[in-house]
């Protein structure tokens, strides 16, 4: 097409920063001939110049100025994988003042900025792709923006974090400890030495931002999102829901509707559910992502792969590098529409069935003081389970979908009753339907 | 965006055409807030003018002049929906050399004429889309050629005719036979009166050139591709493919390679196959289809969803449109490379690991004159099976990858032995690694 090469700059050169130059040397001649395009990679900025680097990485590009790679007249596209908020969020508004287009998987930055970042790049006209930012390698983003631009989606319930679908994959096929579960996802580097940010779904939670912004057009920051993790989840829960026909799993999921006066609401969390095991979703092990979306026309979509680890990483990156390269070369970008902020659904007034779980005391009389109080808060029971007796005593509930505030209410109330001697666990249950 | 309405011309109002008009006129308000873009429809071309038409569709845009619609001067985008070459290929043409960018969903011609037509669009500066030609609703095409341009695909494996996968599902968790699960499928509507086309494979065969084509970036045709359908599959072969792990699914298998002499070759089958069933593909169910690519840098994905069904094929059509409207408005085109025509493996020379059942005389000797018909052809066994006795002895092999070639000499050698009574089954086994 052109025999000038697109220059690219490079912020950060970790992981997936030495895998996107490996790809873009050692692939370029694949390139050249899939795409028309050459790329050059101008420079990369590292935070230190004397840490080892793979061979493939030339020594002569790096520079740990990284604003001079942004205001290099040579870059035509800024790919930011150093992470971090600051300075990363002036990096990146520079490189788009100075005309770059910008290439991020930095989920944290954009679940709090998007809004920002989005505006600026439309008001210099450049864009700004972010397709690795959840979910890996998966093509799910540029999938939600233009193939399912038209589409009235209605949910997207996705398992985007690779280190708690481990976990609780481990959990489930070998009957460990969340402890032992943990132990082994870091023994083989699925886990990171402070392993909170995925546990405790911070970074699901980012990600399901992201996604409800891009899937219903509304912006949706971190903070919107209700979220739980899968500390609390015991092998206990995991041994029921299997004996019941469910899998545990860690769920973003970003659901779309209307209040009661026809304006649309969204619903934003991350929380370990129950899925039931014949659902797509429960099939999805190991650090595996996948990503179910609902919409009226298109009906269930699902999207599946690798949600992290460097190539699979850098291949989404290189995926974005060349359709900004292609925008460039024609002086057009993605449609990048202004969205309005999300009326979010407070997490108490979402509904759901629950999973709750109850210690008790062995004597008569207990399982009608228990059921009462459900009863009295409105929380209809599906299904029940007594096990174990004496001091061993469970009595294990599936309701039909009750408020969060009513089952929150119920099981204050169950752990004031003298003949309940803990809730062991309570976990929502995903409803596909 | 612009209060230009993009103006649609429509080749066809069967169901995908007639549900695409519905998502245009009720979903115009959201079309419009999604993407600033506003659609009408210009004509709607349909060969009986007096045929009943869903309420929704507007009696005044119909004619029967197809030709007419895409010379319209008014007309931006052309949808082919009717189907069929002639004179569905001349229409298409007509309507790029007349500036109009081309939506279609027709996978037989794209299967016959995707180079002379690509060809065509890139000499005019149009678009044209078939994401729904393949996968019905799932963003696969799009995700192939956008986001994993860069890619290097090895292998794509995909479930790709809905019937099939639907009379393959019944056999396999309802123990019925071929037959007993075709006349279920045809009741309930997934199997056409005529089913031929979908259960020899001929339907997963175009969308396989398809797919090759789109994936490695060189030309498949539909006669490229080896093709075997599913009216030889027993419940004898479903059962002993389950009890031995498997399941049974039709699939379009493409995958690239070098030969000896480091030249790209492609191999492209449509045919039955043994799939793990653990395997992601094994897991899709009834009339879903699923599309499993493998890339050097992204490693395993899958695309899942509703491959078939008036309104799941709109949502891909719709996205096309557009997309191709954003094109038209900012005056580019998507890439379009010229593909050379692709090195065609031969089925000879195709290895597989090989499911294969013989009835056999129950009588001494039989196994090793067997085996050695297996061991004189360098076709090596990797497990077996006897059951029954008497006339209903039976002894079932799965052989380690093999030359298609080698297998077909052992199955000849093996029905002139005078202990064989007939092959029963030979059905590939698909190898995920």
């Amino acid at each position: 097409m052109s025999d000038n090469p697109v220059r690219v700059g490079l912020l950060g050169c970790g992981n997936v920063g030495a895998e996107l130059v490996k790809l873009l040397t050692r692939d370029a001649e694949l390139i050249y001939a899939q795409t028309g395009e050459r790329f050059e990679i101008a420079s990369i900025a590292v935070r230190s110049l004397d840490r080892e680097r793979p061979t493939w990485v030339d020594k002569a590009l790096l520079t740990d100025d990284a604003f001079s790679v942004v205001a290099d007249p040579e870059v035509d596209i800024v790919v930011e994988v150093m992470g971090g908020i600051a300075p990363t969020r002036e990096l990146i508004e520079k490189a788009l003042v100075n005309g770059k287009s910008v290439v991020t998987a930095n989920k944290a930055l954009l679940a709090s900025a998007s809004a920002e970042l989005t505006q600026l790049a439309r008001s210099v006209d450049r864009d700004i792709f972010f397709e690795a930012a959840v979910a890996g390698g998966i093509p799910l983003i540029r999938s939600l923006r233009v193939s399912l631009a038209g589409e009235r989606v209605r949910r997207v319930a996705g398992i985007v974090n690779g280190t708690t679908n481990f976990i609780l994959s481990s959990m489930t096929e070998k009957g460990s400890s969340y402890e032992e579960a943990l132990a082994l996802a870091t023994e083989l580097g699925y886990a990171e030495a402070d392993p909170s940010a995925d546990v405790e779904g911070e970074d699901a939670r980012a990600k399901a931002a992201i996604l409800a912004t891009v899937a219903f057009g509304r912006l949706v920051r971190s903070q919107d999102v209700y979220r739980e993790g899968i500390t609390g989840i015991s092998a206990e829960d995991i041994d029921f829901a299997k004996r019941h026909g469910y899998v545990i799993k860690l769920l973003a999921l970003c659901e779309s509707g209307q209040d009661a006066s026809g304006r649309d609401r969204i619903a934003v969390r991350v929380h370990p559910a129950l899925v039931p095991d014949d659902h797509p979703l429960a099939l999805v092990r190991d650090s595996f992502n996948a990503v179910f979306v609902t919409g009226d026309a298109v009906g269930e979509l699902m999207f599946y792969g690798r949600g992290a680890g460097g190539l699979p990483t850098a291949s989404a990156v290189l995926g974005d590098v060349i359709d900004a390269a292609h925008n460039l070369r024609y002086g057009v970008t993605e449609r990048q529409l202004e969205r309005e902020v999300a009326s979010i659904v407070p997490v108490e007034e979402m509904q759901n069935p629950f999973y709750i779980a109850i210690d008790v005391n062995d004597q008569p009389g207990v399982l009608a003081t228990v059921a009462q109080v459900f009863g009295a808060n409105m929380v209809s029971i599906r299904s029940m389970e007594q096990t174990g007796f004496d001091d061993q005593a469970k009595l294990v509930f599936i309701t039909h979908p009750a408020p969060e505030s009513s089952v929150a209410k119920t099981l204050d109330e169950l752990r004031s009753l003298p003949a309940v001697r803990r809730v062991a666990g309570s976990i929502r249950v995903f409803d596909p339907s």
